[in-house]
């Protein structure tokens, strides 16, 4: 895997020298902006070269294709939310405790990094029929995990036993999906703000006492 | 505004006839069906056309633009939405009531009306800029409409005092546009099963007791 000679278009990323690898990252990065700004679908490779810079044909020296550029990036943000949940997971922390770090992580996630958490929630329909099938079973171990989290706090007496978890899953994915949405830097609220409110409406409930 | 006579193209609807009202109707309802299945952007009034077993052009004696049919749909359902919302709102219930009330509305109705969920969650950036900012006042007193009962609530003592009223509705309103997401018609719970525990969750909160 020897960086000199002449490196071939699309060039696997661990046949790229150091300056290179940089430059694919920024493709990424720039990519990701785009994407989540106008679309996946609107944004031409023309528009990334011209963002960053560059001829337009020179964007394939770093990508296969656009699409292939849209499943990495996805891979990407599935592959970090996998792991801090495997990271709670795994802690010494009772199934409440985890629940509410599970709960502020895709809160302020959500909140902080608005132009990755727009891919996964509004671009995957892009994705060809294979790339799709690979980032739904991502999505569905992020939901089992989260749910697993539940069942342990209900098998505890932790948590209300009477509610399915996958439900209160669904729920807490789409308060937190939702910030994607409307949050602005900036505004009444920090990430930590939301996450904390969030957390504590999801734990305790809006009643003073039970309904 | 008599019926009869030549029909100018686009005629007011209250100058069409009942024949004609029903089929601006059928034409409405496939068009919300149409633009939820796959986008707005990418349905023409070919599609509709085809849809509805008629010729092309002749959409146009229904319609001014679909710009226009995609504003009246999105109408329609704010206008649904803000009706429920204001019959809760003056009802003799009290604030927890309301709220539980309206948690349910909003969650079973994103179940059970898929198409029109998903094209005021979905298509409204389509839309012009004037008819945009028509749209965001109306979203904006629904979420207004939902904050001041649990402000209301929090002024009786029933309601947690320590939360933004404007942040527990954000949290309410993606937990609920999200069914409109994952929710399919004949899977483990019926719109009932998904807005009672939803009430529930967010009413009583997941932990068993105060965290």
């Amino acid at each position: 895997v020897s960086a000199a000679g002449a490196e071939p278009a699309a060039a696997g990323v661990s046949e790229l020298r150091p300056a290179q690898r940089r430059r694919r990252a920024e493709v990424l990065r720039v990519a990701a902006e785009l994407f989540a700004e106008n679309g996946y679908e609107t944004t031409s490779t023309t528009d990334l070269a011209e963002r960053l810079g560059i001829k337009g044909g020179s964007v394939y020296y770093y990508i296969d294709s656009k699409e292939e550029l849209l499943f990495e990036l996805v891979q990407d943000i599935y592959g970090l939310l996998l792991e801090s949940l495997q990271e709670v997971l795994d802690s010494d922390a009772d199934p409440l405790a985890k629940l509410r770090q599970l709960i502020e992580l895709h809160v302020s996630g959500m909140a902080r990094h608005r132009h990755r958490g727009a891919l996964i929630l509004n671009e995957t329909r892009s994705l060809s029929a294979e790339h799709r099938a690979v980032t739904a079973v991502q999505a569905a171990a992020y939901e089992e995990g989260l749910a697993s989290v539940i069942a342990a706090g209900q098998e505890l007496g932790q948590i209300d036993p009477d509610i399915d978890p996958k439900l209160v899953t669904k729920a807490l994915l789409g308060a937190g999906n939702w910030v994607n949405r409307w949050y602005r830097e900036g505004g009444a609220w920090s990430p930590q703000d939301v996450s904390r409110d969030f957390a504590r409406i999801f734990l305790d409930g809006l009643a003073r006492s039970k309904t």
